[in-house]
This record gives structure tokens, C-alpha cells and sequence, in this order.
């Protein structure tokens, strides 16, 4: 399967396929006509797929790259001089090419540097995790983290192509998948009906398997047309952000240690519908209904931390430094709005 | 006077008044609607205009600033850390505003900074050195050094406004107007016959002051006309390197000791046109012409290197890796053309 990202300019393809990391070259020779290719990976996914992709490339490109330690750890400010020194050593120019190799802190950080070396060269993402695949390869956010918080440091940079292969979720710990997963109900939930009925009706990943080609490309379908309307995130983009102002606040109070992303996203799902359906925002019966499809995916509800202490984490998230909070409510199953409210809102809230 | 760099939604305004600098309050008030606004400066720089500036804003909004040593070793990548986190120790968001207040150093490294903080946040640049008022502050390009060469990292960031006030050139140290003057020749020598004729008879910059407005006016109005049409320097932008390729390399050759900028571009221009001269390229006595003006305004003619010592530095330099150089030759004076060659071009110098 195929769709372009329409950005003018910046207007990429995306394939979606399985086995396609077996044709690495062939598209990569569509879009690529320089001579070096840098591969940016981690320990992790070089050791499974870093050798099929560097063999196809090696006849035709001269070929580097530079693996970093896996996990979120790496992306962080100051793993970017290394890489950056590593770059200039091969010789790269802005007429060659990074690949990003590799799940969301791959992605994002290769991303970052694509976006900055030289004051920006081309880069291709092939996004292996499963939450890479349907969220942070495609849109163009890039960034590192600092000590002071994730994703603090970055910019809007667009691949030049995107290639996924639902392949390779084969080798995904079940956490990983776990944590895609948080991201593929969150499409059902604020876009996509058809796709929430699926989910439903699969009941669990074992039995959606065999559809992930289709479900990786109705998620890819809403990011593409959400981020064609709103490259650089002021407006329809925050609907992304569905149970994120709840997430981010409950990884942050635990330090990132205890939910991976889309388990917080799982719980910030289901907290904020079940808020706003007690206030009568959201159509009844939604919560639950979301509730249902987490638990068939194995992702959790409820975080059991008392909303005073996310109260502080949200208003620390740099997205609400102003106190006013843009929460993304539904109104019912695949139909959300953007809710400016301000952090009162949890006022009568207890736990999450 | 008043012009607008015209770039779809990026576009800005740029101002040239003498005395602007007490109306910076005036003109943000135009463009900014936010609540907080953090000035980035080096100590010399706010030690002169810092209070001019605060003072006047400080009424309307939250200021707030980081105050760098001055000169080039402050423009490195590990600077940046300790901006970020004064960014958010101060509550910087999205909707706030950067001011870069200072010479090129201070606005690439604070341009850079608002490319990257948050992904991106408004900056205006209040240029405070010649160099900055006609070339570095126009056109988006914002870097940091790394240890391994200059401009390394960086981005196409353009500001939201451009306020420049020619009346503090004289707080400028003479060095630093010598610096300047080489890229004020420089927009002579590849786009403006009339400039170029306005120095050669004033014949001083003591003689030129009084023009200072216009002369600046004309430099900017040549920079923003090329980087409208060429934002991403990959056509005409070119351009604005003549004298750049034997510039960089003489700086690079000394160390960036010896030469300021301005001086190193000065002999650029002069030994690139005297070699493209004697290969028939060049009109006979232009070199001579703009060796005339140069030695006006105190700017040397030669580095007095071998060439062979240069030619290792243009292989070195990031524009350079492939072995083709896109040198910038006159025809003629305000005739400038992109002449590709490669390293053998130099095969038949002996000094420079």
C-alpha cells in the first residue's frame, strides 16, 4: 500500500508492505541519486535488520552508520555531538543520506540530526516498532530530550520517504507491541469507527494479525491527512494529543519508569472520556466502551495516582505552561474536538 | 525605511531607521501578542543597548535574559545547553518571543536556539554589528560551531522581524566596521553598480557615514531579493559566497586568528577575481577596481599563503566535500555568475 504525504515541497510517500525491507534499495533509488548513505540505528534493531539493509545498499552506495544504545535513555541532547562528529568523519554532505532505523527514540533523534547537520539533510524513516510505524515516523516531528524533560529540543523536518514493513513486528517484544497498540485504538477512538470496530471484533492481537497491514495504514491514513492540514501542530494536529495531557503527566510522575507511552496513553484514554462523560461532554457508554478494547489488548485503565499529584506534572508540560490546557474530549466514538479548558477542570477529580 | 522579505508564510519585515532602537517596543507590539519575551545578547552588546531595550519593554511584557561571553568561541553547540534551560527556568513557551540582541554571533546562536527550543518559537533579530545589519540577520540562517569547524549545525529558521539601527555602528569598534565593510563591497562587487560607485567616491568610512541608512538599505534589499528566490541555498544564494571559498579557507588555514571575516572576504574577492581575470573570465581591471575600494575602507588584498596550504582547507570545508566548488566570478563589477569548477581550478596559483 501506498500514500503521499501532500505538503507541497516537502510532499513524501509512504509504503506500507510486508517484506519491503527486502527492497530497501529499489525505493530508495526512486527518490536517492547521491553516493553515501548513513545509517543512524540502535544495538537492538541493527543487530536484526541492519545487515539485510546494508547489503542491498552496499553495491550501489557507500555506506556508514552509527548505532546508538537502544532506549529512550539515547535521545538525549548530548548523544547529538557524537553523531554529528561521526557524520563529518564519513564525509556526509548535504547530498547524501541518513537513514533512520529503528523505533520513535531512533526516529527521533536521527530525525533531529537529519534536521540540523548541515543545517538539514535528507532522511528516510523506517520505523520498526510498532508505535514508530503508525505515529512518530510520519508528520516530521523531530526532537531530543534534556535533563528537564522529553522532546524540549527538535523541529519540524519531514522524511523524504517513509517505509514500513509490518514484518518486523514479528521481532517486537510483546511490551512494544503493547504500546503500539495504545496508539492504534487511539486512532479508532478520535477518527476512525471502522477501525475501532475492528479491533473490537479481532479481540485480540493474536487474531489481528493478520489485518496489521490494514490497521498500520488506516492509522498512517488519519496522521497523514491530520498533518496535511496542520504541518506544525496549531490546531486540528492536537487531536493526536487524545489522552495525552493525562499520559504525560503520569509518566512524568512516575519518572518514565513504571507505564512504556501507550500504557499511559491506554489509561489517559479512558480516564479523560470517563471524566467528560461524567460531565456530560461525552456520550455515555464510551469509556467503557474504549475500557473493553484495552483490556483485549492487554493495556491498563487506570493509573491509581491521586489527580493532585498530575495536576502539578500538567502544568509543568510545556504543551500548558500558560494554564490553559487544550484537551482533547470526545464526543463519542471516532468523533473529538479540541476542549480549551484550564487545569480547574480536574478540580472534582480523585484519582485517574 | 521599511521592506518586507517575501517567503508565503514566513514572511517578515525588516526596518532601517536610524534611532529604531527606542522604538523596539513600538514595532514588537505590531507583530507579538504574547506575555513573555527573553533576549539572548553577549555582555559587550547589553552592556551598550541591554536597558535601552528591557526598559521599554518591560511594561508590556515579561522579560527575561541570557547574557553570553562575546566573540565566536560562545557560538559552540555546548553552549546551548544552559540557554535551553534558562528558556525554561523562565517559562518560555511557543507563544513567547525570542530577541536576538547582538553582531552575527549572538544571531545565529539565539536564531538557532528559537529554531530548535520547542520545536520552534518566534525570534526577531535586532542586529548590533555591520556584518550582522546587511547579511547575518537576513535570510533565516542560524548555526553553531562545532569543535570540528564552523556553521556545522544549523537550520533555515527565519525571524519574525528584523529591526536594525545604523546609529549603533557608532559604538562599533573600528575592526569590527572594517568586518562589515568587506560584505558591503562584497553586495557591491556581485549586485550594485550604484553602491559600489557610492563607495569608490566617498573614498572613506568617514566620508560614507552619513549614507550609512542607504547603504545598508541597498545591501539588505540585494540579500532579501536573492533569498526570496533561492531560501534554501541551493541556486542563487550561492551568489553571496564571492570571495567566500578562498575566505573560509584563509580563516580556516589561520586558525581564525588572524583575519577577521570581513578581512578574509575582502582577500577572497580580490584573489579570486585577480585569478579568474588572468583565465580571461573576468573584465580586465576589475580586480584592480575592487582592490582600490578595499584598500579605502582598510582592507587588506593578500593572505600571503601558498596556495597549495589553501587548497587542503577548500577540500575540507562542508560545501566543498565532493570535489566541486560552485565558485562565484565576476564578469564584471555588479555581474556575478555561479562557475563550477573543481580544486584544480586553483592548479596554476602560486599566492594568495
Amino acid at each position: 500500500m501506498e500514500m503521499m504525504v501532500e505538503l507541497g515541497a516537502l510532499s513524501y510517500p509512504i509504503y506500507i508492505e510486508r517484506g519491503i525491507l527486502n527492497k530497501v534499495e529499489c525505493h530508495i533509488k526512486e527518490k536517492f541519486n547521491g553516493k553515501k548513505i548513513f545509517i543512524i540505528s540502535d544495538d537492538r534493531v541493527y543487530a536484526l535488520y541492519g545487515e539485510c539493509i546494508e547489503s542491498q545498499l552496499n553495491g550501489s552506495y557507500d555506506c556508514g552508520s552509527y548505532i546508538i544504545p537502544h532506549g529512550e535513555q539515547s535521545k538525549n541532547f548530548q548523544m547529538l555531538s557524537g553523531i554529528y562528529s561521526a557524520l563529518l568523519k564519513a564525509g556526509i554532505t548535504r547530498s547524501d543520506l541518513i537513514i533512520a532505523l529503528g523505533g520513535g527514540v531512533v526516529g527521533d533523534l536521527a530525525g533531529f540530526v537529519a534536521a540540523t547537520y548541515l543545517r538539514g539533510i535528507p532522511f528516510i524513516q523506517i520505523p520498526t516498532s510498532l508505535l514508530a510505524q503508525v505515529d512518530s515516523s510520519i508528520g516530521g516531528k523531530v526532537a531530543v530530550d534534556l535533563p528537564e524533560g522529553k522532546n524540549l529540543v527538535g523541529a519540524f523536518y519531514q522524511p523524504k520517504m517513509v517505509l514500513i514493513d509490518p514484518n518486523v513486528l514479528e521481532t517486537l517484544p510483546k511490551r512494544y507491541l503493547k504500546d503500539g497498540m495504545g496508539e492504534v485504538i487511539k486512532y479508532g477512538c478520535i477518527k476512525d469507527k471502522e477501525l475501532f470496530e475492528l479491533l473490537e471484533q479481532s479481540g485480540s492481537y493474536e487474531n489481528l494479525k493478520e489485518h496489521m497491514t490494514t490497521v498500520i495504514y488506516r492509522c498512517v491514513n488519519i496522521k497523514r491527512d491530520i498533518v496535511e492540514k496542520d504541518q506544525f501542530d496549531k490546531g486540528e494536529r492536537m487531536l493526536l494529543n487524545f489522552g495525552h495531557t493525562l499520559a504525560h503527566a503520569i509518566e512524568q510522575y512516575c519518572h518514565y519508569t513504571r507505564e512504556s507511552h501507550g500504557e499511559a496513553v491506554a489509561e489517559g484514554m479512558y480516564q479523560i472520556t470517563r471524566i467528560s462523560e461524567k460531565k456530560g461532554f461525552t456520550k455515555e457508554g464510551t469509556a467503557e466502551a474504549i475500557g473493553r478494547i484495552l483490556k483485549m489488548y492487554g493495556l491498563p485503565l487506570k493509573a491509581d495516582i491521586p489527580m493532585e499529584n498530575l495536576v502539578s506534572a500538567i502544568t509543568r508540560d510545556k504543551k500548558n505552561f500558560k494554564n490553559t490546557l487544550n484537551l482533547i474530549l470526545l464526543k463519542e466514538i471516532s468523533e473529538s474536538e479540541i476542549y480549551p479548558a484550564d487545569i480547574q477542570y480536574f478540580d472534582e477529580v480523585e484519582m485517574v
